[in-house]
């Protein structure tokens, strides 16, 4: 392997650039999970993690990945073959529904265009129709990393109320969290999930299951799916004074201490501020060269990432393999159908000004070298908006 | 949080010191784990533990705990209710017997005395008996981490062989790998399962599966147990050219590359030597205490972690914080049953001579604090051993 001076650009909308106070943190001796300092760490972390989800009763944090944390808000607060509602608008709100199906919940996919996000009257008008109340949980995903839409929680739970059905709800915050703003008590959600490797800051390892009391009560008394590795139950108890069923990936944990002080040092205002600046930049780019975002709806577009549509007949992915080769940039790959015909740039996570810069930067010098077909004018796009921001401490 | 001079003894049979060159290989920028150098790298790990667990088909690496990959076993291997017979001779048995249950397995105990290992002739009658062939896997734990007791799994393949029953063999190995010479092919384990915090000198955070051909034909042809997160299918899929299906914990990866180097150089005869003579060391420490091994079987005492008992009357628990408090080495607690019985030393992963000197100095010293009756003299004779066995060179 050759030697690349400077940095690598992770500019995936995940995992993100991990902080050089995150690796510090987390290169740090292996303490015994059962001992006392262990104990007062984790009650920590639980503490933290309520205050970024917007105050759920619990946040349970396994040794997974994200995807982890999908079954185990299925398994734990749905009984075997309950009905679920999935709003599937893109990459991962599908794998979400693959999942279910595979542990056998009956699935019921409502869909639009993958360019619009969730629309909550359709789930409305569905629950309405459900006179049986058989659907048991909707599932939405907060922002779909694959696509750069965003879905309106708070109007989509206002729907659900809007209909009276007693249905669960579960979010996929994995791309959204820490990026936008997510009030999981205030929105009434029952479940959400998460991972560390986005918003957190963190290196990939660990699965968040935020939940509410009535999750809770869902669990507790509900008929039980098989569940062991991602049982609530034990974890619950383990957790309340600070322990674990099993060993948990103690360094990340150092991690995670180290990434809720920094949130909280930014504030959670500065910090959706911050992401909201950078994706109108890099937005103010992709017009800046004449290209077209996936997402179609001003409302919906992402804090997290954009997803960027090349020309008909034009493949993304040696434009792609290109930045990569040529300027160290990683950019996010299109996936499932949108495979070649999209790229994505991420925005969110430990990245600043400069560090967006740069990765236009390789974007629009990319382009050229790969001839996807663009006007110049991206790049001084996004400076011009930037230069024009109010400055963080304003903002 | 008072600052404590020096390094912590981490004297745990798990998780186990992380050597500086693990740590410094982990404290580095993540990559794309979509890119072609994510690939190459986990192509080279899949390899190196391939070696290290003797010669499976494949090993699976999920990011979990090590009793994630339990439940991988049991739901990718068996169909729903299956009958599977355990030998529990321990807390983490128990436990493994414990997801079964859950995930609605039928589960079939086998138990001695805890103080000895599992027995092949028991598990080889039950087998006989079981003329309609409705057992379909034998659980068993190799070193039981509770108890400081290794089974002898060539001996319980030869047991089942002798009965010709087809059933599938699973084995623990979470705190034997690379402690104790496990060899899956040539053992005909089916299923092994282990974690990154043991033997293999990593933090807590990645769980193993590795799997013989037979166990990927029993997955494939058999009626599947429903299962999402830990399914083989998708993962072997994208394994084949170095991939994940979801986020795999890249600093944790790059850990283990470095991590099976080092045990690569030291070469596996001179790793379990080591293991041997740290062990000896150890028991001629707790016999010259007057203290008892909890292992009554001298061909089954443990090169992981030895599980000393106190006096009865007496409580391990106070003896344990006394130690933290005072030279500031964490030593394993009595599991389960054991509770306040037993204190464990770990002697596994990246330890030597003198830092397992130091560890028994510290029980020596803690015992004389807090009172719990012995007699000095176990350290004179874990160094006497020490200085006459061969050198690491000549082992």
């Amino acid at each position: 392997m050759t030697h690349r001076s400077g940095r690598h650009f992770l500019q995936l909308p995940g995992p993100t650039p991990v902080p050089g106070r995150v690796f510090r943190a987390m290169n740090r001796d292996v303490i015994d999970h059962r001992g006392p300092e262990f104990g007062r760490m984790s009650l920590g972390l639980f503490e933290g993690l309520k205050r970024v989800f917007g105050d759920p009763a619990h946040v349970f944090i396994f040794p997974s990945s994200a995807s982890g944390c999908w079954e185990a808000a299925l398994v734990n607060a749905l009984s075997p073959g309950d009905r679920v509602l999935l709003w599937n608008n893109g990459f991962f709100a599908s794998k979400w529904g693959d999942f279910a199906r595979e542990l056998g919940f009956d699935v019921e996919v409502l869909t639009g265009d993958w360019r619009h996000p969730a629309d909550p009257g359709r789930i409305a008008a569905r629950l309405a129709q459900d006179r049986e109340r058989e659907i048991q949980a909707v599932l939405v995903v907060h922002n779909e990393t694959s696509t750069g839409v965003t879905s309106d929680i708070a109007a989509i739970r206002a729907a659900i109320d809007g209909t009276g059905h007693p249905t669960l709800f579960m979010v996929d915050t994995v791309s959204s969290l820490a990026a936008t703003p997510f009030r999981q008590s205030e929105w009434g959600v029952d479940v959400s999930v998460c991972g560390s490797q986005k918003g957190l800051m963190l290196p990939p390892g660990l699965g968040f299951c935020a939940v509410s009391d009535r999750a809770l009560d869902r669990h507790r008394d509900g008929a039980p799916t098989p569940r062991a590795y991602f049982d609530w139950t034990e974890m619950l108890r383990e957790n309340e004074r600070g322990y674990f069923p099993y060993t948990p990936p103690t360094t990340l944990l150092y991690g995670l201490e180290a990434s809720l002080a920094m949130l909280r040092e930014e504030g959670a205002d500065a910090t959706f501020a911050r992401h909201t600046r950078l994706a109108e930049a890099t937005r103010r780019a992709v017009a800046g060269w004449g290209l077209r975002n996936y997402c179609q709806d001003p409302d919906a577009v992402s804090s997290a990432g954009t997803t960027v549509m090349v020309g008909d007949g034009e493949d993304a992915e040696p434009f792609r393999a290109a930045v990569l080769e040529r300027f160290d940039m990683s950019l996010g790959t299109g996936l499932g159908p949108l495979r070649g015909k999209v790229f994505r740039i991420g925005h969110l996570g430990d990245v600043n000004e400069l560090m967006l810069m740069g990765a236009l930067a390789g974007v629009e010098m990319g382009l050229k070298i790969s001839g996807i077909a663009h006007t110049t004018g991206g790049l001084a796009a996004a400076a011009e908006f930037l230069a024009a921001a109010d400055s963080p401490a304003d903002a």
